[in-house]
């Protein structure tokens, strides 16, 4: 089974879900820049998420380049990994309408813990599929980003019932780690050939 | 008439719709949990859907792999099945924010039933298209779920006014029987080449 | 320059068009049927719209096949076209919602005469750059179905203020004549090879 | 690292932020043309705004065809580029509905603004990729009408507190100019063939 429907599909989803975030960003009633100053927590929170999804997309492209085919199980893996994806638009907006409160920022967190995992399921369905000594597995190698992010969201759940700003530091901490697009599949590629 | 722009506007329309529901969990007010949790028969109604446009995504992409060519007959029964498609966010929406109310459950198994029958013409104008011998018929076959799907869809909508929740197990019921990919297209396939 | 993109892109805003109709179809609050019957005229409009988009889709589809490749002229007379179909959600809803009545019945009618005409641009474009000798130029012929589709429209939006049903019936007279597929190109093409 | 999901996510990205603009076109709620009228400024913003899309995308599928590859810093560039026209849908609306008020054309210029320079920083991370002698290099030259376009969004944005509607007027001014599709790049490409 070929991988193109796969990629179009995501495409599709992702372009979607990053652009429905912006319909948050509800059109001030008043005309001057007292209408507009109200808006910036949920400007930097569509922020956040934007750079997040791009992260992902840039992240599955990688992924999806060192892959020759799919099977079902990779289909439903992917398909797991744009359910919690299509999340971030509700818990983006939650959070950013009510100033990074606890539960909006605790929840936001959920979302991208269970985005995490699901990228991980994604990634160990691809290897079981290409093999062990495919130039996947190694591209892959040991996932350190993927677990300290895992590791960074458990932290800053419980944190934000303490210090909601803090977990939000630790979300944007992540962002910046992963904004570096991942050179392991580039090397190991380039290597491959 | 090549399959390739059938393939990428099925996927647009099915992209869209798996995000627009999304759209109906309305972001609460307040910023507390208690905003939250009455949004889970929402939710709840989300992820239904969610599995059974993943579904029909899953099975179309798995009957156009085993499809050369359309024409403009296939065309409208592809049309035909995004349109039943296009109404599932407003039953799942209207099924949600009502608590799983009898008429709501049974429109959208109404929905659901409809887009089934318009998967089945599709899958019999793409064999009319290829041929009673074709690799495509042979891998369709009696399409024994298609059909049981039908007649559990057709139970549960008068079932709805009775006990909707026992209609809407019986559409988990569907879900779950469907979840796995048509491995029948797979193995013909296989064996054809 | 290569037809791809065009195709991919009109196929994204025409998936869009036809998925963003359906969130006119305002989820009722009550749970019962009573809920559900003030919809009857949206859905109508709905269906009609659907139809339409779906006979452009098609057509555009035809039309493409036939055509090797693009330059900025056809690139802007598709944008063209695509601007008159965007505004088809804004009139389907305007129409649906007042129950067919004579401004929104003729504005639906303007809209698609606009873009009836803008086709007709994209095609001279098109045929414009393979040439009068083109298969393309001998596909489209005389166009027969484009010209009495605007005749038709033209005289509907006068209507529409004397009976606004009859106006809404000549539409549907449009979309009938049109659902069969293009079947010129595909002959042309025939027997081009 | 190929072009083709690049091409594909910008597309459907634009795609969406086109079709969501119209959903600024709020249906009247009376049937007559005195529930039309009002909306003509929100109907000039989104003609505006298309145009300013529509030029992205001519433009953005001009400059990927003179390019055989992308890496991390081109994918990062483009969803830069991306994220300035997600916030065109904001503020066309904020200037349709308040009739072209100061500071809503003020901020439509700061989006269009940074667009441009985040088209150009795209434009840069390919030349860089692909050699200051490459084709695309020598098809993008000085790029006389990008720079122009910063000129006169930098005048248009404080002019918009003086008069705002002169200030819409170099927008336009922008939009004629570049609404000729880039032949530099055609030129450029023909004669490198």
């Amino acid at each position: 089974m070929t991988k193109g429907r796969m990629e179009a599909f995501s495409d599709g989803v992702l372009a979607i879900i990053i652009t429905i975030m912006v319909l948050e960003l509800n059109i001030p009633q008043e005309p001057g820049v007292s209408g507009l100053l109200p808006l910036w927590p949920i400007l930097v929170s569509y922020i956040l998420s934007f750079v997040f999804l791009g992260i992902y997309w840039s992240n599955h492209h990688h992924l999806l380049q060192a892959v020759q085919r799919v099977n079902g199980r990779v289909l439903w893996a992917n398909l797991h990994l744009l359910f919690w994806l299509t999340l971030i638009p509700f818990v983006t907006g939650w959070m950013g309408e009510n100033h990074f409160a606890p539960w909006p920022v605790a929840m936001y967190g959920v979302v991208l813990l269970f985005a995490a995992i699901a990228y991980f399921i994604l990634t160990k369905a691809l290897i079981r599929l290409h093999g062990k000594d495919s130039v996947l597995a190694n591209a892959v190698g040991r996932d350190f980003k993927g677990k300290i992010s895992v590791v960074i969201y458990c932290a800053a759940i419980p944190l934000a019932f303490v210090h909601s700003w803090s977990a939000g530091a630790l979300y944007v901490l992540v962002a910046i780690m992963w904004l570096m697009p991942d050179r392991r599949i580039e090397k190991t590629l380039k290597s491959g050939e």
